[in-house]
């Protein structure tokens, strides 16, 4: 997603502190990690649905973090003080008809480009080395305020970031190389089902 | 890995505190842990190889943690309370010429046979979906007594799991279903040059 940290933790945040929770609405890095985990809630209930129907398994890999001090009580271990670290690859991975599937989910309010910014350097070298071993690597790309979603191949991303005069993708690119995924209600976002899958497989 | 659990915090308690060292050496289940990371990292090292040598891309997964408190310092998240989680899945996953691979490595210091009980019911339905969805599955078992590791195929596994009057694997059965893994200098253990890919790829 956009900005991933601090996953999951800004609700355990406006459960319990309201001040703080003020402070955080303020944060527009704050906006953009929820609106990044929406979007990602939405491919992991997508997700969720392929496993149930038996069409894919694609799992988020979970964000690393750097364990630093444990403390253990009563045999079990508590960890009292670790740090998120960055994801050195992509967040999504898993097997679909026996191809070997890997992706990024990426947000963006802008509403006419994506920002190749968005995009880690990391990301790119192991989406390089997926295409390399034959894996199909794409984007999942959301443009939230025109709430449209667009499949990506990898291949295109990765020559647009090698293009130094290039700073992002312009909607009219994506909508030409890529394929818009319509929101539904089960699966949200049916990803598997668009073309790009039943010209390759 | 057999007890993967508290995965790394190991070498960081054995550099900072020699007391808790001595207690942990004590403890067998430590001693488990230690030897089943340090399978762990020498499959790593295979991977690491595979990856600089674009052979495949095996990653494994992080240990999820379930962050339950964190504090914000100079902008940054520090987690000040969190615990292990268990793997719901498998450790590694990857590509291989295009195809999905999905394993679990298991280290065992019995000399003749593989306990069942180092399988968790959920490895066994998450290995069940990979075959089901055509991704190649499979185990890489370690018996560190007799200084042997085997490639065993999920789907065998899986039968044996099934099997109620079956509480473990024989080494016999293992040699005679699965393929015995050498350990080299380079890659440490070469499991995707072993005879059950030549047969499927």
């Amino acid at each position: 997603m956009m900005i991933k940290y601090p996953n999951g933790l800004i609700y355990h945040i406006k459960k319990n502190n309201n001040k703080k929770n003020k402070k955080i609405k303020k944060n527009r890095v704050f906006n953009a990690a929820n609106r990044g985990m929406r979007f990602e809630n939405e491919i992991n209930k997508t997700n969720d649905f392929y496993l149930k129907k038996n069409i894919a398994i694609i799992t988020k890999r979970p964000t690393p973090i750097n364990v630093v001090k444990v403390k253990y009580h009563n045999n079990s271990a508590i960890i009292t003080q670790a740090y998120f670290e960055k994801q050195s690859t992509t967040d999504y991975n898993g097997v679909y008809r026996g191809y070997y599937l890997d992706f990024e989910a990426k947000s963006t309010k802008n509403k006419n480009s994506f920002p190749l910014k968005n995009i880690s350097i990391n990301q790119i070298n192991h989406l390089k080395k997926v295409v390399q071993n034959k894996g199909i690597a794409f984007f999942l790309i959301e443009f939230y305020t025109i709430n449209k979603v667009f499949f990506l191949d990898a291949k295109y991303v990765i020559k647009c970031f090698q293009n130094k005069k290039k700073s992002s993708i312009s909607l009219n690119e994506i909508k030409k190389n890529g394929y818009q995924i319509e929101r539904k209600l089960t699966p949200i976002y049916d990803y598997l089902n668009c073309k790009y899958f039943k010209n390759k497989i």
